[in-house]
């Protein structure tokens, strides 16, 4: 898929801020797989025009022979979307959100401030996952996303009790695009020319960024020492993600401006 | 509204984890104010099934003389929206979402592991603020919600062209609920009572929270120090969201149990 786009069609084309628009599959991907809480919409009720939003932990993988990877959704699969899931023969129509703020974004005025920010939206249609080896399969690759590494470090294969009590909804990408935007302010010069104003408006980036703390043991722990894969994760998650908000808090706003594309 | 909850509807009810649920209206409101990006959903087109979700800036507050509080949302307004929130009488109907992750709980299997999480969902109905004096007070109180006192610290009010391009959606409330989940891990009987698994499988909490980095000036900033508003919101919000997600690690799970309340 290295390389790969989605293609623009009416249900994704991103129709402001075009240079910000990012059709690229790998980066989209990455982007729902390391976002630790996605939220997913759908229309419980064709006769309600509410639809649903919820939170839930998203993975894309590619299961064995499938031709294509899928988006892998785990939480509470409620009666509701599991009823939906399994009755519609073509799935479930759903959405799917992945935003990570990266930064705020100071300017001389209110109307010019903005977040840096990287959003993936995926359409497509979902399906509960039945097949026994299919849903093991999705539940190490969630179980992973969370913390690399923990599917082997837990007492597995699931019990019975456990695979009845567990609900995979697998989605079939339609549809896929994101947003990026990074960069310093971009004031309007009719604002960056007022010495006024520029002489007492503090101008910049605060970069935001996920932060893990030290893991804190359970009433229940008798492991004495944090072990070394899951410091690893820790300290590894840690260093990227404030190295990525500082990243592009620096860049120079609209340098890398792609030409729209139309 | 101190102490004021949302009505329980078939709309918002949470019929699992009832323990998790929380309908108090100060909770749900601070939990939308201080979330930096909240989800929002939509039908675009009622014969399209599938929802549009979109990343947006809400902030919930009293407009003057309103008999209640709004949700007032801030980010691209696509001209669909706008169209949308225009043209319907009794305005769009749309569903918002805020989640902060505090946690992620680690147990002795995948199946028992979880997120400390606290999410908010509201559903409502949005129309487009066209009172100009009204609009001028939501760009404040969004301004602000991002960061403390940045708006009196900016160049306002904002000019002719500004109020133009800068479209707000206020979303009239009609119903909410929350979910929340702290503590440590809570394995089951037959795990704990298993010594192999236990005294090889480390279980606790890895704390997470959203951290502000020293803030980094733009190319064009003329203001050598850090205002004070600015450096202080920045160690109020970390110390807060740092503290928030240790506490919450540090709680016994299930200790604060509500009753579920049928």
């Amino acid at each position: 898929m290295n390389g790969d786009t989605y293609p623009r069609t009416a249900a994704n084309k991103v129709n402001r801020y075009k240079e910000r628009a990012n059709y690229d599959v790998d980066f989209i991907h990455n982007l729902i797989n390391t976002t630790p809480v996605v939220h997913i919409s759908f229309l419980a009720d064709p006769s309600n025009p509410t639809p649903v939003i919820l939170p839930m932990i998203g993975q894309i993988g590619t299961y064995e022979h499938d031709e294509e990877p899928h988006c892998y959704l785990h939480g509470y699969v409620s009666s509701r979307i599991m009823r939906l899931g399994s009755n519609a023969e073509a799935g479930l129509p759903i959405s799917i959100a992945a935003t990570k703020l990266d930064g705020l974004v100071l300017s001389l005025t209110p109307n010019s401030h903005s977040y840096n920010y990287r959003s993936a939206v995926l359409q497509g249609s979902a399906t509960v996952v039945e097949d026994v080896n299919e849903k093991v399969w999705a539940m190490h690759l969630v179980t992973n996303g969370v913390v690399e590494q923990r599917w082997e470090n837990t007492r597995t294969p699931p019990d019975n009790v456990e695979m009845q009590s567990t609900r995979i909804l697998k989605v079939k990408i339609e549809s896929a695009s994101a947003k990026v935007r990074e960069g310093g302010p971009g004031d309007d010069k009719k604002d960056t020319d007022r010495g006024d104003v520029v002489s007492k408006t503090w101008t910049g980036v605060v970069p935001v960024y996920e932060r893990l703390g030290a893991p804190i043991a359970s009433n229940y722990n008798k492991v004495g020492k944090i072990p070394g894969y899951l410091k690893s994760f820790v300290d590894t998650q840690n260093e990227g993600a404030q190295r990525q908000a500082n990243e592009a808090a620096m860049k120079v706003y609209g340098a890398g401006k792609k030409k729209a594309d139309d």
